[in-house]
């Protein structure tokens, strides 16, 4: 081992953290990871516990880095539009890029994880441990305590670089709250989800390539496709909508006022069973400032910036950080302190902005796309984009099939408001004048 | 003991903790207080760790509940108005109350939480417990571990009613941050604040009754007067401002600048050392829903909704915390999950109002209190308060000079906001159709 080699220790092994092994390996870091659950490989998959994965063009980006892009995409399945289901069973295709073709692919978290993992431990100077769990931070002697959960055995460790890629509920972010100045917002929304299937013997009469969606205002049940040809379907509603629906002819009640076509395809036994025994689950959105601490620790991922799922880029998100960690250390002779708080500077304000994105994107996916004026915008947005397609990138495009910072994203969004209201007013106008001159 | 006397533990013992205790003792409860740092009577204080207190009718009106406004109303310095340093040394009165000659009051720290420990101690059912630490809680049993710091023994305790009133900080609200569905955000401000003093043989320099406020637009300082003669100094200010004070000279450049009448009253010894051997402290507010958790855990005061120190309400909005909290546990028959769910429904959109309204006071006391603008207005809202004391009571009235709920006194105002405006634009027309008819 090299005097000069950097030693890097990653809490949380689950898809950011894994990825980050892969980067800091392929760097020929010395890599530590730790995850608090058994290795995911060894151990049975319980179903319901995620909402599939969809994706798009930073999480390629990052998989094309480490040489994973290939492999992922070869076994995950390409959605080129959404494709709505309104309350009598029609159907209406909406492609994502009609002009570019580009797709988002679904992929199994599980699937994921796996092939990630595998690659991190190729990696001959990176060690991953399952079993253990971060318990203590001292950010004045800038060490952390681990345990053993196997042996019990409670262990200080340290390094040049302390990643924090374990999730939403981040252990280490929650000993960050309590450092000076730590900015942070955690916001449960009001609505849950539950994840029901359809099995893999009804899945082709699904139209395939598609992200299906049955938005219904207030709440929207959404299906992703499986390469076993079952389908994943996620319903997200209100909590207090879920709690009514407290028996079986409630449910089917339900279901036949609202997603009649979809009762065949999932079956009322396993509908009204999974709705029986199954609480409906949290939705965290996570804001917080900076992402790092000291001169050595840093988080990613969800643990920096949970989101709510609806624009498809939590992971995305996180996979990115990865990416643009991995180009700030490339600056050689820079110190790690300069380069975690360069990280938190660039990434805080384009992690708020995703997450302020996912929110409203909830919004859009269940009741917008239901209406004229949304269908008219999004017309508009491609004709114009067609003519000039590097000024005016429609909002949904810069954000899952370009690397555009997500607050620029979200700031062109808002200039392309703003000239779309001035050209329908003046469309408005003109009409109203021709409407005067043919009356006169 | 009664079988069914109720055990009330609460966490800590700084004002809230302490009054809170003297609320339960009154009622008969078995109270056990446990404080985290020892017995405050028996140790020496420390210059500069906060803000001087401004009790207004809330605090009062709780203190009156437990039999203790009289012997702190005493002790403390009634304060008539604000008192305008300009930069030029002129000095203006603003009355907070020119009608109902309502004033707040000054008062140390020390003194008033000596007086509510010596209360609160003074119930036999009472007891007080220093050096004692909330170490861990446990939700599902309803549980929580508390480490005595003298013995280290580490004991389990648990309660009918469990409070925290453990401040900004708190553990227990730390706790609660991971159990479902609990709303929390942190906000540091980017101004800190640096504690000075006029020593009691200058204080009479001072025009007495009032609160002193130099405000500089982007930042202020503000003077409270002490018993014994002295004032408590504070100056308000962005960071990176005290963060360019780094030399003796630089120091007094910038105070003749902006406070030259400060300086010979601070003393320029005095003004320098402090400056240079203090960092400023940071500020923090805090909002999280809800404040209750489980059947029988609830937080009160700062640990609930620690706010900026700018409307002087963060004593006086935790006393009403515990007024709320008694009111409520008067409904007998009513079990305690009942009263703290709600006690939560009741106090939270108050407490966001309250802290949403002491981070604008910032802006009022620093910057607009120096606007035409902003004293036209003032004379208008004391006009029409006159006219109409019970429908136009003007903001700091509201919140200082009575129990409105704090979200209805922002409300008011915002009602008051347009009215106003109209009146403005009403005034302006006619002055416009005036001159145009005086011109023809």
């Amino acid at each position: 081992m090299q005097d000069d080699r950097r030693k890097v220790v990653i809490i949380g092994g689950g898809l950011v953290g894994s990825l980050c092994a892969c980067f800091m390996g392929q760097k020929g870091y010395d890599v530590f990871m730790y995850e608090k659950r058994p290795d995911p490989r060894k151990t049975a998959h319980t179903r319901g516990r995620s909402i599939n994965l969809a994706i798009s063009h930073r999480g390629r980006a990052a998989l094309r880095s480490v040489g994973l892009e290939e492999i992922i995409l070869e076994s995950a399945i390409p959605m080129k539009g959404r494709l709505l289901h309104s309350k009598t069973g029609e159907l209406q295709s909406v492609l994502y890029d009609p002009i570019f073709n580009n797709c988002i692919y679904s992929v199994g978290r599980n699937f994921l994880n796996e092939v990630l993992l595998n690659a991190a431990e190729s990696y001959n100077n990176v060690t991953v441990k399952f079993n253990h769990n971060l318990v203590d931070v001292d950010f004045r002697r800038e060490v952390i305590q681990l345990r053993n959960n196997d042996t019990m055995e409670v262990f200080e460790e340290t390094a040049d670089l302390i990643i924090g890629a374990d999730g939403a509920h981040s252990a280490l972010r929650f000993a960050m709250l309590s450092t000076p100045m730590f900015q942070f917002s955690q916001t449960y929304i009001d609505h849950g989800y539950l994840e029901l299937r359809i099995p893999p013997e009804l899945g082709d009469k699904m139209t395939p390539n598609h992200l299906h969606i049955w938005p219904r205002g207030q709440f929207m049940m959404i299906a992703l496709p499986n390469k076993d040809t079952s389908w994943t379907v996620t319903l997200f509603m209100p909590f207090k909508n879920f709690n009514s629906l407290g028996s079986e002819a409630k449910i089917i009640h339900f279901f036949d006022n609202t997603f009649p076509d979809a009762i065949p395809l999932i079956g009322k036994e396993d509908l009204v069973q999974t709705f029986l025994n199954t609480k409906p689950s949290q939705l965290i959105s996570v804001k917080c400032s900076p992402y790092h601490c000291g001169s050595k620790f840093l988080i990613i991922g969800d643990a920096a910036h949970a989101m709510v799922p609806f624009y498809g880029q939590g992971m995305n998100s996180g996979f990115e950080d990865c990416t643009i960690l991995n180009e700030l250390l490339e600056r050689n002779n820079v110190k790690i302190e300069e380069i975690i708080r360069q990280y938190s500077k660039i990434r805080v304000p384009n992690a708020q902005a995703i997450c302020d994105l996912a929110m409203y994107n909830y919004v859009e996916m269940r009741d917008l796309v239901n209406r004229k004026s949304f269908r008219v915008r999004k017309t508009v947005d491609e004709v114009i984009f067609r003519l000039c397609p590097k000024t005016w990138i429609p909002l949904y495009n810069s954000v899952s099939f370009s690397n555009l910072d997500y607050s620029r994203c979200l700031r062109n969004k808002q200039s392309q408001d703003k000239v779309y209201n001035l050209l329908v007013g003046l469309f408005l106008l003109g009409l109203a004048y021709v409407l005067f001159n043919a009356l006169n």
